[in-house]
């Protein structure tokens, strides 16, 4: 029994109105991983990186319990790179340098003591390497989450709607419910993004909240009203990563606990902006978490008493 | 004891993606009484109409048991006129035409059986005249609730911050409240505007729902996910009057009171935008109602139990 994370890790370089960084640890996995790990002591991350990742990265992965065995390390090459510069909103980027160096040919290869995998997290990345894991896997985990963006609807379509027949769980955001579904309702883009393959699909409305649809259902879960978001890199992949953690940790998969834990992903992903990169979800304690997961309480709950 | 609604009764002319229409009866006045009558039978309003308003429509307050003795009908001139044409995304729009006619110099004469006034709603209209309307009441309400949009923080920014310093509620959108208070974080908006007079702010964010600040608390309200929004003119109106009619019923004035309220107004406005104009909240069935709230009531509840 373990949870798979696939994605990238890398190295980013963040501009935000508040500050700028070097080049500091990044990647869709190492946030999803990270994330994963406060509720799953069995995390495992398939993913590719230059020698030039230090080793202190790696061992960080290791100090939260997440077996790096599929990371590989390719000799002579360069870690992947992006980096980036968020407007004063914080809701809108412009991507300022992309070296896709390691990622350009990344072939994910499954150890063999990960085929014991009962849930998968396929980070952002192309849609063709997602599906390739799947297929390495040679039993269907029971629940496969994808995590996607915009940048492959756009280049990639075809080889998106045939690796989101695969899954399970879809998350994107609201502009790319619109964009994959070419409806402007989110409430008929779900549905039609339902009869495309997966059995969930969850909208991220970033400082709006998120919706969950499925099995007829639907819900919606707040967003925590921060005073200020520092740096929003890395927010839906640590979203996507808790959300899956925690429900590995449930290990039932039925709408009740997709709930809970949109709930522990957003809170994750609410600590994840308050500072650059990986910084503050590095070290968090169960307290802060489960402090943070009450004020979601808090912010949503009321008391209808129907006359 | 009653409630008050002052605002515009008037003519609208809507052209929405869905259709459009000839000069149908609107106004701010008109939504928010509609709203609160189905919580509360002691509504009054005070607004002012030409002679060409039809007789039907001001019986048809009468069918809602709201009481016009203080709409003032002004022989020989003509209505208030707005028409509007929704993008097809139903978030923004174009003003056509707008005239004033009576409501140019609208002096709001509150009747003597008004006076029993625990609940003011101020609906959106110039500053001066919602101050107006306050100084008129013999005895301060209990609760006043007052709306205003953009359009009056353009042009009379000083008459609206001398009328916020009275009132115990402001209902804004999320644009409005980062104008009033120059904060992009709606957190920190909100806690500037909560400097300015009000006890309590709500921020209306259309299809992502509402937040209460007050109290050193927050409360964030669902919208919920429509398939088809078919004319959003007098959803913020329908909002406030169906929240200030239900904290009239409740009778005490507390957060956990405005926590449902909201949700009350928030089914409101849902139904609201379903048809043109007042078609759909003109006759509600009080199991309708009931039926909405509970899927709001669905939409949001979710069970952390915590190890």
């Amino acid at each position: 029994m373990s949870l798979l994370v696939i994605g990238t890790v890398a190295f980013d370089a963040i501009e935000t109105p508040f500050g700028k960084t070097d080049k500091i640890v990044g990647g869709a996995a190492t946030y999803a991983s990270l994330a994963a790990s406060y509720f799953y002591d069995k995390v495992k991350i398939v993913a590719v990186v230059g020698d030039d990742f230090p080793a202190e990265s790696i061992a960080n992965f290791g100090s939260h319990h997440i077996d790096t065995e599929g990371l590989q390390v390719k000799a002579g090459e360069k870690s992947f790179f992006w980096s980036g510069k968020y407007h004063n909103d914080m809701n809108s980027r412009d991507t300022l340098i992309t070296e896709l160096n390691v990622l350009a040919d990344f072939d994910p290869i499954i150890p063999a003591n990960y085929q014991d995998c009962e849930y998968l997290m396929l980070g952002n990345l192309t849609p063709q390497v997602q599906q390739t894991v799947i297929k390495r896997l040679k039993n269907r985990p029971k629940l496969i989450v994808m995590d996607t963006m915009n940048f492959w609807m756009d280049i990639a379509m075809d080889d998106l709607l045939e690796t989101i027949k695969l899954v399970d769980v879809l998350t994107i955001n609201d502009a790319e419910a619109r964009q994959l579904s070419g409806e402007y309702s989110l409430a008929k883009a779900a549905n039609k993004i339902l009869t495309m393959g997966p059995k969930y699909l969850i909208i991220k409305k970033g400082e709006h909240g998120a919706l969950l649809f499925g099995e007829g259902k639907i819900f919606s879960a707040p967003a925590l009203p921060l005073e200020e978001v520092f740096d929003p890199t890395g927010a839906g992949d640590t979203f996507a990563g808790g959300f899956i953690g925690y429900m590995a940790k449930a290990g039932t998969v039925n709408f009740d606990n997709m709930k809970n834990a949109i709930i522990y992903g957003s809170a994750l992903a609410s600590f994840c902006v308050e500072k650059f990169g990986t910084e503050k979800i590095k070290n968090l304690s169960a307290g802060e978490v489960a402090a943070r997961v009450q004020q979601f309480v808090n912010l949503t709950k009321f008391e209808i008493i129907t006359a």
